[in-house]
């Protein structure tokens, strides 16, 4: 019988040129001292869009500094750093201004900038000490540059710790942000292999939401939602970055996928993407999920996953009548390799980055201990050998 | 361009038996003394919902003290008297268990126990004082017994104030509960009548909200999944009270259409309805809307509204091609006539519930002055004349 719990108290405010309301809103967390979490790459400065934000706070009587050193697999050793300055100087709220590892870094910030020691002591898997944080993380506002994460909607952040080579997803209440702005006009300036890259991010968020055995109706629906519109809109948001109705469609598609992270979950193929690119921390987490993914639906597939008929359905290449002729994992192999074509991503391969097949093992074992949880709530089981025979079929 | 704020920041914990997780869950608002409100029927005694209810409080030490006032159209009056005594036993958290007046009314209380004056001080319309509360509301924990009102997941309370007629709906970010317990268990009592009207309350909610201009597209999902559970379950709830199936889908329906009254928000159909109610506190607020609905929805018709085809479709009976020689507005009347028989409410007339011909100016003018601000949001413009032209049709 039907049976979960609905959560997610994040206030989101939506659409073109909702960064303004930054400067006006009464749901801005009180305080009169923010720190604000950029990227390294120096593209928030470069759009103008870290000024914007400054004097939008400025109106606010609120003062920031700029914590500007989050790396695209943001690391633990530089939230650590980020939350001393914090602590050091008194820092009410946290802003993530960028994609989902600034927004993810601005999330672990907040948590130590009230918390003793460091962020791996509070990491429940892995090398993690296992220690549950004392107090509430500071409020946290994010402002989504990118159309992928969905870290605008649900309580995660990823972290890497490069020197053991895990990337762990961590959260609490207190990590869901107080507020977020999702202004697709801040995201026409992203190339185009990033805007297929995160694209495809949130299209497999929306994906495993809806396998998920956690799954609720609210998840299905967005699920559903986010599947049908990022298979309609990214080739064009990827082919003319500048169009704002694209951009706008996608914004919604990936913040309804991150809501479905929030309502439901991610499976294990996020668990396999996570030791991907903490061994290979160049490797974007996009290209990750999509090098892997037919190997891994196709094993859904084999299994007889019958609830991937309906994502084909929703892909919207798919009838009701073909389905009925063919095994429904077909389907959604069939329209998600079409997709993959269409956003340019054909080509990628694992070796690509550097990855050899000597790892997989590794991998495999990486993938099951610090993202074991989410194979728990994998529709399949999944053995050992089996995830070391997905990594085999994705590197041929 | 699409444009909207998403806020609902209630923890919906909802299935058969999630009661029993009121003495387990951690997400009991702090504090060891609450007040339990519920109606004055005595039903939440008779069927031992009230005992089980105040036990698991005790196993989470909260002591509780129970106010048991609350009539069908609760009175500001009660409301009142009910946050003296909060005031005086400095009672720390609010739950609401019952029906939605009773739920309302615990949001209503729980507003008045941390603020000054009288509850119709804080009224923005009709003879309300237009007062903005100095503090937030206590805590409030909703535990729904029929499937209805959907407050357990809006801030929305609606309290009357009889002496004036006048039922006024308010709200703000501290009256959404802070956690709605929904368990369709609690619901199996609930005779047949009152299954229809609480029913048909959801299904307008949904309706509505479908309708209304600042929809945005996770009401719209949450709203035409409702309207399509309810066309299709309704009347297996009215029919047999004991299918547990039947109630859990009715329970899930009604919480989301409460959603939508979160994402967006019902139409002035609302309005006319609460001026009935007002001066007829006897008349079921479900009734009412029955009443209504086919001279309001037939209004809405006439003007070309195209939507109502979508919840046509929704409800099932109707196909995308004979939508396409109808017009759509006429086979969404066919499906609401179909469903007001298949649930028992044909026979509803305004007569048998002493309302007159003589009212209809007046019920128009309340209609206009007290729930005025839902028509700024009904798709299509209505005079003072419209509507006493839809009560008029709706005497018939
Ligand atoms: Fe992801
Ligand atoms: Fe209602």
């Amino acid at each position: 019988m039907l049976n979960f719990q609905y959560f997610m108290p994040t206030r989101v405010l939506f659409g073109p040129d909702m960064i303004d309301q930054l400067g006006e809103t009464s749901h801005l967390p009180k305080g009169s001292k923010a720190m604000i979490v950029i990227g390294e790459s120096g593209a928030m400065i470069k759009h103008g869009y870290l000024s914007k934000v400054q004097s939008q706070l400025a109106k606010q009587d609120v003062q920031s500094i700029v914590f500007d050193k989050v790396m695209p697999n943001p690391e633990s050793a530089q939230v650590d750093e980020a939350a001393a300055i914090c602590r050091e100087k008194e820092v009410e709220f946290i802003v993530g201004l960028g994609g989902g590892s600034t927004i993810d870094s601005a999330k672990a910030i907040a948590l130590m900038a009230t918390n003793s020691g460091n962020y791996w002591d509070y990491m429940q898997s892995g090398s993690g000490g296992g220690v549950e944080p004392e107090n509430d993380a500071l409020p946290i506002v994010a402002i989504p540059t990118t159309a992928g994460t969905g870290t605008e909607a649900d309580p995660w952040t990823v972290i890497t710790k490069s020197d053991s080579a895990e990337k762990i997803g961590w959260g609490n209440d207190s990590t869901f942000p107080v507020l977020s702005i999702v202004d697709p006009k801040l995201m026409l300036s992203v190339p185009p292999k990033q805007t297929a890259y995160t694209g495809m991010d949130a299209f497999f968020h929306a994906v495993e939401a809806y396998l998920a055995t956690c799954r609720q109706p609210a998840s299905d629906m967005l699920a559903l939602e986010a599947v049908h519109l990022i298979a309609h809109t990214l080739p064009e948001a990827v082919a003319n970055g500048d169009d704002l109705e694209a951009r706008t469609v996608m914004a919604w598609a990936s913040t309804a996928a991150g809501m479905c992270e929030s309502y439901s979950s991610c499976i294990s193929h996020h668990s396999l993407e996570h030791a991907l690119s903490a061994f290979h921390p160049d490797l974007p987490h996009g290209a990750g999920l999509v090098m892997l993914s037919k190997a891994y639906f196709g094993f859904l597939a084999s299994r007889g996953e019958e609830r991937l008929g309906d994502l084909a359905l929703a892909m919207g290449d798919t009838l009701q009548e073909d389905l009925e002729e063919e095994v429904p994992g077909v389907a959604f192999l069939d329209a998600l390799d079409r997709l993959i074509t269409q956003v340019g991503l054909a080509d990628e391969k694992l070796s690509d980055y550097g990855v050899t097949r000597e790892e997989i093992p590794d991998l495999a074992e990486n993938a099951l201990t610090t993202m074991g949880a989410l194979f728990d709530i994998t529709p399949v089981p999944m053995s050992q050998d089996d995830v070391i025979a997905i990594f085999e079929a994705a590197y041929e």
